[in-house]
């Protein structure tokens, strides 16, 4: 029994609903089901004509309108629903067929359905999507994980709905086995994070420092937005600063609380970050000023605490501060991806997973919130030295970063100064400053656990691991 | 079947045998066992004149060697030989018995145990124990959670073997339920993390910037500890800053390789505050500056990054800088504080702890590796207003905070503009600014959240939830 639909989409909330009529829209027979018939029904009247669907009331109708082996695309809550999804069908389902999970699943779990499907003959696809409810529905960024066999048999289908680049490159690719799709998503998250802290801060500063309204700074942000930032992110936040609100004629941004939320893939980002070791204080700064933002007695209870309250620049002086705003703005942005694709270099390494970085970027060009010009220029860096060590390692990013470090000071002392907070640009900073330097005072640190915990050290002049007897005649002892 | 030992220790390593040691010699009958008896008949054949041991081949033997109800310390590694150890013996033991985990345990293992031994009727205590081999011999500080009866029966032996307070206070208390006494310890290894970065800051910056000699830091430092700096390891810093290397003849500093290493509870507590939704950037960076500086090939590829070299100041201006880097060092360190105090203020909240922070600060103000004057001041400002929202809001430490502002500043422009990395200073510095500020850039962040995913924003002039229909007419709809 075999059905003729190429895909089937079961879970028909927003995010659902939108992949689905995506695939009609392109020419795919979309099975479509939900928990409540309601929902399918109420799909195929409304959007019916935008293509074919074949709705099913029951797990075994839609398992049947499938054709061989069988996609089946589970877009409910991750967690708990998405396990309780997979056993409604996995009994259902045959040798070969495909189960994919379009949610934000933690990459661990990912891993661990994969394994379990895999042992009953069943490919299990986890799939990140950037992109929202537009994008979904437009072209989204796809990040699917799971068995190369998989993918030969889902990637068309993925590539015919995902975004498409200026060079017209669709925004999907395999990224690697089991988790791979997952983690790489939940790293394109924490980016976004940093990505958002880097341009509030230089919002900050050209609303305290510079002096300038939030409709001007809406015009800085455009004019950036022709430049090497030209990006999704920096679109919208002209838009939004540029917006006035309605009630009060005041300018939006100044009536919505200052209080910035967060659904939790930047925080697994940063706690995934530290189990591989890769340092991503970019994103970790981010996540904390969201929660930090959100600690309402807290900041009451500081609000008196001494310091400088920012004095505006001299109108003269404005131009060029933002000038060199826009230059730390763009290099701790090359830090930030610099963190971030370490993250997945590092993860790709410790999973096994052998993924293509210039890929990532490719993929990342269209379709998905960070989307910016700027992910052509880190494509073309892997595509031209896949074994690039580092983001920074580049030589073009090196002279960009090189030619924007003084303005990148500047701006930051400035903060310093006139007191305003400028985490994620510091963080960056600091960063730049430590893998530059010849010694880092790690090596203090380090004799200072040999101290008091007689960790031991090593020594820059000969191999073995060594103690000092603090406690004792301070003589060296070899170790082990 | 009844013995005669007040306590017993299971775990002979150089932790279990130093606590050993510890509670027999301050009078109290101990039991030994270990897996390989050899170890046991060390200990006694070596330490046996310390006092009363009762040496046991077999675990029937020990738990026979036990008055009731018994009181057993399990010190083994954290994790599956900890789950082991108790399988063993927990068939063995009688209602109302004790068992102690001494080692260090994740705090959720421990709730999981708790739980699961308290259905079986024993009462199971996570102890938190610092100070690392000498503390467990002379006198460490402990952090014991599980039951309040528990304490009742262990706190006099626990309290007599525990490191002493100048007044003469014990430094162990019962810190609260199941894994209350493991979280408490998690949080001060962050801390100690946060505190040995900063140190390593203020080092780095008094080299470089200062152009002081290892000999001559040592010497700042031995000065710092006579004043409010007072702490263990501003006291070790100078040891391992004085020391010199027999084999070359330089400063020991400067032979050991400058990776710092890490076993893992300062990155927990990185990992636990973002899940509690705790802002902790000061642990965060220390915990990122190890493990960027393990990362040897990728700081290869960076070190011809364009950027300035640090020039050493005049001598004269030299003087004037140490001391403002002590100013940055204190301020940076009451942040850290202030952090790590909210943490575990938050998971006291989370877990129904009902943690008292004053007698917290109390206990380590002996025996931990955080030692230090500083929490003398804490316990006070704790004791004085245990509903303190944080610790700047204590008048004290803003004065003295808003006191050392102007140089904190100072030193972290001249670090960036020096190019000396102080991610710890800097991120302490945002924090501070961040929480002062009358209204943050979250606003933005959130106004882009509403754009690109329709995740709603409130309004600071009236209640409930909004969303702006930004692909449509721009106009502002009430959500729910």
């Amino acid at each position: 029994m075999s059905g003729t639909a190429q895909i089937g989409v079961t879970g028909l909330a927003v995010m659902g609903r939108n992949l689905a009529r995506n695939f009609a829209r392109n020419g795919f027979t979309v099975a479509l089901h939900n928990r409540t018939a309601s929902k399918t029904r109420a799909l195929v009247d409304e959007f019916g004509g935008e293509g074919t669907f074949v709705a099913a009331e029951s797990a075994e109708e839609f398992v049947a309108a499938l054709e061989r082996p069988r996609r089946l695309v589970i877009m409910v809550k991750a967690g708990d629903p998405t396990d309780a999804v997979i056993e409604e069908f996995a009994p259902l389902l045959e040798e070969g067929d495909v189960i994919i999970d379009g949610g934000n699943a933690h990459f661990a779990d990912t891993r661990r359905r994969e394994k379990e499907l895999r042992e009953r003959g069943i490919h299990f696809v986890g799939v990140g999507i950037s992109g929202g409810e537009e994008g979904a529905l437009h072209g989204p960024s796809i990040m699917p994980g799971g068995s190369t066999e998989s993918y030969a048999s889902l990637g068309p289908l993925l590539e015919r709905i995902a975004g498409k680049a200026k060079d017209g490159a669709p925004c999907s690719t395999h990224i690697g086995p089991d988790g791979a799709g997952h983690f790489v998503k939940m790293v394109h998250n924490g980016i976004e994070y940093a990505d958002m802290q880097l341009i509030a801060e230089a919002y900050h500063l050209l609303r305290s420092v510079a002096g300038y309204s939030p409709a001007k700074i809406a015009e800085t942000f455009r004019t950036w937005n022709t430049g090497r930032l030209d990006s999704y992110l920096i679109e919208i936040t002209a838009e939004v600063l540029a917006h006035t609100d309605e009630a009060t004629g005041k300018p939006f941004v100044d009536v919505v609380v200052d209080q910035a939320e967060q659904k939790g893939t930047g925080r697994w980002t940063v706690q995934i970050a530290l189990d591989l070791g890769v340092p991503v204080s970019g994103i970790a700064e981010a996540v904390f000023a969201r929660s930090l933002s959100g600690h309402g007695a807290l900041r009451e209870a500081s609000a008196s605490l001494p310091g400088p309250t920012a004095t505006p620049l001299p109108e003269a002086d404005a131009a060029r501060f933002a000038d060199q705003v826009e230059q730390a703005l763009y290099a701790s942005k090359i830090v930030s991806y610099t963190q971030g694709f370490h993250q997945i270099q590092a993860g790709s390494e410790e999973y096994g997973w052998d993924i293509d970085l210039g890929s990532v970027a490719a993929i990342w060009r269209a379709g998905c919130i960070i989307r910016a010009a700027f992910l052509d220029r880190i494509r073309e860096a892997y595509d031209a030295r896949p074994d690039l060590p580092s983001l920074l390692s580049d030589k073009q990013f090196a002279e960009e970063i090189g030619a924007a470090q003084e303005d990148w000071r500047a701006v930051v002392a400035s903060a310093v100064h006139q007191g305003v907070p400028t985490p994620g640009f510091a963080a960056a900073l600091s960063y730049y400053d430590a893998l530059r330097a010849e010694r880092l005072p790690a090596a203090l640190t380090q004799g200072q656990r040999d101290f008091f915990g007689a960790h031991t050290y090593r020594r820059t002049d000969r191999e073995g691991s060594f103690h000092t007897l603090w406690g004792g005649d301070r003589s060296e002892v070899a170790n082990g």
